[in-house]
């Protein structure tokens, strides 16, 4: 690659962002999120500054109308500055020049490719929406614009511009078909994503319904996404891709003579850097099988939460997606355009998603990418955003510098069974805001850049939270401040996030985990979104054994269901379609949602137990437990290479592509010497 | 009008200006100004309130996806939602419904435009970037957003949506031609703006060179503008409007079977709403009417500087245009959309054109604006905007709490062509500054809201200036501080603004009059903009006579040397080609720039001296000065109708449609009788 496409950071993320979560529809209906959309920088200035030993032809492509100049043309001296439509040349001359592009684009991001012998658009340039230029008392102009680095990707081509970017498409069969009443219905044998296609006479006619179950396919007046279809010639195809396993179809005209199919739309992976496992359960490896099926289908231009209905990005459930595929595909570039995307652009004028929780999740993806990947340039480019963010939560916190919802916050937490307030200061919310700060001091360090977050802050709001929620009665962290009473409500919630960001000290550990985590008179936890902490805080406390029944009890409780992807919720007390039904409509529950799919993740970090000791895999360990199993085998992505690890009752084995691991033993270290088997014996 | 299109407001302001800004081209090239251009909301939520005595069908246009909720459509209950593209129709039925209407477009401002018996958009609707719905503990909707009053204008048929506004057209011919070496030259007679047409053969192709003046027409190497034409079939017409008044056209073929002809491009103003000036004194009035045209053509979309080369809007040039307005065609609609533009979005990066002064100006110019239209709903609508400004400007003042420019500020005052520092804290930026925090105090007051500008702060800035920059051995404000020494250049600047601004004392007052504004040794002003407060500052003083000599050897300056407009700067030493000459090239002058039609504002204001003593003209006063005219009538306009006057030496005759006016005579007061002649003998 010599050169490939720039903008200006974000702003990529920010179109496609709005395209991404405008697309969901309820029956038909236009449905986009109830946050703020934002817009890209319709005008930049691209830099950078060039020796050349020789004159130079360039190529220039722009999206946008452009206008070029060599070395300013901002003083009346160096007029003509040059400019035109894509695909110009134009002839550099030797020498150290400075180049600068200026783009407008009110409809896309504005963006370059330029190609030549040694002037290449890449990750060195420079970009700016204002460059400020002002003249000084002697009528000398100044240039004081704020540059920060470009965003790219893997635009390498001139005729591959972002505004062009797609998912790549494949297509796909139904494995069945049924003619039911006036219709037909089509299973494509499990849950997919994509464009639904007809071949059928010009001018024919169709009604289709989709469903993520056979009974919502067929349920003309309750599925929730269904089309119209038109052959314009002989093949029509929906224009928006939509997610269903059974599709319902109806031709105006009772005919019989059409065919059915799909693209199914995808974000191409690479298996051989993909992570993997494999024991002795069967029911275990289809577990770890749909569960990456399920984060490969909610893996798009971002990670998003259910395919079917909803659509959106959400902090909460990416933060766990990120985590997921860590330990499946090591998709760096999704996480980094979904945290952008989540962001977007300032003012900031609500919590991210709106909700409080969602905000300090934001905080904390940025810490969890930093710990996997070790990419401070990405660190670098979200400070200012993270600044602007804690600024407006600090703005927003009551007078004890808690975090306490106000009227227009969505205080989420997770969807339960039981009762619970959400009002007042939640100790949950708090456990997450100072993590939150926690994260900003982190970077700030990290950064050498002043926090705006001072120590005395945080240690403040650490003996708060303590001396406010703990209770040596009920040997939990209780659930909120209400108007200045307690609510003694015990639920997990905060109490295994005390455990999980390291609140907590061994004895409040101890006294949690039997009085609350291992307490079935505590409410269970009916989502997979929390049951991921829940198990993982059992993992932390070694209770892989118990973890593993769970996980066995709960994920292979919705395979017994039919479940081909994992779901947004699952109650195993409910039966039939009591399964299908959420938020009140009797197909309102998301079969295929991201945070379903922890399972990849815990399997990955507490069984084949790889994970990070260094940012970015600079140093590692492996540290694997069976967790009852006979046997387990499997591949972890890393940056840096892939780990595999075989375990047995009776050995392991670790190799690695590069240098840095320890194996962990029964507390004993073992190095792990990079390209060649490792084994311990037991 | 029933219905009219509305949008998220200043929206359509923001999209236009980039366009309107970005028509500027330096000799074919696109040259988009140096600061920050800001987007319109992508997604945008309409809503109003009905009562309905009877179901009533609304027809719902759009630009942009839309979909359309009765009664909400964010709870499961009500779905289905309905929407869809422009042209629909959709029945509301009986009782009272809250009608929503979010719409997404990227290119364009989201805008809709609904027609029923009862059921209309207009200026009544509110709108928001964000509903932010949440759910609460007991899974019940919640919206919360900032809703406010929508943008409108005159979009008042489904068929005129707000992005295809253009202005008015018509078509004028030249007025001479001659040819000259290779091609010919044409005279429109006078400077004029639009599109250049041709008709030829087809496929004859054209070069087009631009010129105010002869000289700069004639000269292809060094005239601002020029353009290539090619005729596709026997007529052709650039695309983006140019300023001209001779145009030079080179035929690629040498034929002369060609005919130019161009389409005059202007805003729209009704004459009989117009101010009007005449007297006795024929130079004076072909003064004020190039004043006229010079403010004419430099009113497009927006109010700019000069139409030739630079095209953008400029808050300093802005500011006077508005305030020539008021006595000209009173176009308040124009005014609003400058200001909207001028602030564009948050967040704030930079001083409004990057230039410190301009910032304070733009404070000003809405007090200016309320004081002639009482508009309090604009004055609301702006400040949210007033204060994250201010919270900008109160972010970068140094120890003394003085505004201070940074190394990102352009300092501008005014063009001199005497030295003149512009470091450290320039007394004239402190009067300004002053007069942007006593504006913020009284918008405060008048809308009941806290003021994040404390009247300590205003004070202790008052006490400074004072204590910092007056001499009593000068008599005068000095220039500035630099570096904690006083720099004690005397300049008209500071000091005419103290006066202006009502900073200075009486005697203050009568030092600067006779040892700055009317002391020769004080180096003269020599743009038509910084002439505009020098004048007014005399005519305040009661200085008419002597301004009106001033005006006649100016003003009158630039008609001798042929101008058929004001230019952007006039020293009536220098001669020939001399004029043209500016930023080191030798057309670079804008011999057509909004800041030189001043006379409007000085004849209106304080010669036929007709102003408002309350908001909108509630109450105003009539002071009339001849100034050693024999006798002059002229015309007022306001929004509440006209004030006519005619004074000779002998007796003074104001009417008016409307009461509430007072005229002066020798400190005399009459009330003004509504509707019938008010005649006083002098």
């Amino acid at each position: 690659m010599k050169a490939t496409w720039i903008w200006y950071p974000g702003d990529f993320e920010v179109w496609i962002g709005n395209q991404f979560n405008n697309r969901r529809t309820e029956r038909g209906v236009f449905f986009p999120p109830f946050w703020k959309q934002d817009s890209h920088w319709p005008t930049v200035v691209f830099t950078k500054k060039f020796v050349l030993t020789a004159a130079e032809t360039i190529a220039v492509s722009a999206e946008g109308q452009y206008s070029m100049s060599v070395d300013g043309c901002f003083t009346a001296a160096t007029l003509p500055c040059r400019g035109g439509a894509g695909g110009s040349n134009y002839t550099i001359p030797k020498g150290e020049h400075l180049l600068s592009i200026k783009v407008w684009n009110q409809a896309t991001p504005p963006a370059i490719f330029i190609s030549g012998d040694t002037v290449n658009t890449d990750h060195s340039w420079m970009v700016t929406y204002e460059d400020k230029i002002w003249i000084d008392e002697n009528g000398v102009a100044h240039g004081s614009g704020v540059y920060v680095p470009v965003g790219c990707w893997n635009f390498n081509s001139a005729d591959t511009p972002p505004s062009q970017y797609h998912l790549q498409r494949h297509e796909q069969q139904p494995v069945n078909s049924e003619h039911i009443d006036s219709g037909t219905l089509y299973d494509f044998g499990r849950e997919t994503f994509g464009f639904l296609k007809i071949e059928g006479e010009v001018g024919a006619t169709f009604s289709v319904y989709y469903g993520e179950s056979r009974e919502e396919a067929l349920d003309k007046q309750h599925c929730e996404t269904l089309d119209r279809l038109t052959c314009a010639d002989n093949r029509c195809a929906i224009a928006v891709s939509k997610a269903f396993r059974f599709v319902f179809v109806e031709a105006d005209a009772k005919k019989d003579d059409f065919i059915v199919a799909m693209d199914y739309e995808y974000a191409p992976f690479d298996p051989k850097k993909s992570g993997s496992f494999r024991c002795n359960d069967n029911e275990l490896n289809r577990i770890w099988e749909v569960s990456a099926y399920t984060l490969d289908l909610t893996t798009r231009e971002f990670f998003c939460d259910g395919i079917k209905r909803d659509r959106w990005v959400w902090s909460g459930d990416a933060i766990q997606s990120y985590l997921m595929n860590y330990y499946l595909h090591f998709d760096a570039e999704c996480v980094k355009r979904t945290i952008r995307q989540l962001r977007g652009k300032d003012p900031v004028t609500a919590h991210i998603n709106t909700i409080m929780d969602y905000t300090f999740y934001w905080f904390k993806s940025i810490l969890d990418y930093y710990e996997y990947t070790g990419d401070k340039a990405f660190v670098h480019e979200m400070w200012p955003k993270m600044v602007t963010l804690m600024d407006y939560v600090l703005s927003r916190t009551n007078a004890d510098g808690m975090a306490e919802g106000q009227p227009d916050d969505w205080i989420f937490v997770d969807w339960t069974d039981f009762p619970m307030h959400k009002r007042g200061m939640l100790c949950f919310e708090q456990l997450l805001f100072l993590k939150a700060l926690e994260t900003m001091r982190f970077f700030a360090n990290l950064l050498s850049v002043p926090c705006p977050v001072g120590s005395d802050f945080v240690a403040a709001l650490r003996e708060k939270i303590r001396k406010t929620f703990w209770s040596d009665e009920q040997h939990a962290f209780l659930h909120a401040l209400e108007d200045g009473s307690l609510n003694t409500q015990v639920t997990k919630f905060p109490n295994m996030f005390a455990i999980l960001y390291g609140f907590a000290t061994d004895e409040e550990q101890r006294q949690i985990m039997e009085h609350v985590m291992c307490n079935p008179a505590i409410a269970p936890i009916t989502t997979p979104y929390m049951r991921f902490y829940e198990l993982e805080t059992l993992c932390m406390m070694q209770r892989q054994e118990q973890v593993m029944k769970e996980i066995k009890a709960y994920w292979g409780g919705m395979l017994h269901e039919g479940a081909t992807t994992f779901w947004e919720k699952y109650n195993p007390e409910e039966s039939g379609t009591e399964h299908l039904a959420m938020y009140g409509r009797p197909y309102g529950k998301s079969l295929c949602h991201a945070w379903g799919a922890s399972p990849l993740y815990l399997l990955g970090r507490y069984f084949l137990g790889v994970r990070p000791t260094k940012p970015g895999y600079e140093a590692y360990v492996v540290r694997p437990v069976l967790g009852g199993l006979v046997w387990m085998e499997g591949d972890v992505p890393t940056p840096r290479g892939t780990i595999h690890l075989s375990m047995n009752q009776e050995e392991i084995t670790v190799s690695s592509d590069f240098p840095g691991g320890t194996l962990i033993v029964n507390d004993r270290e073992y190095p792990i010497i990079a390209n060649r088997k490792n084994t311990i014996k037991l």
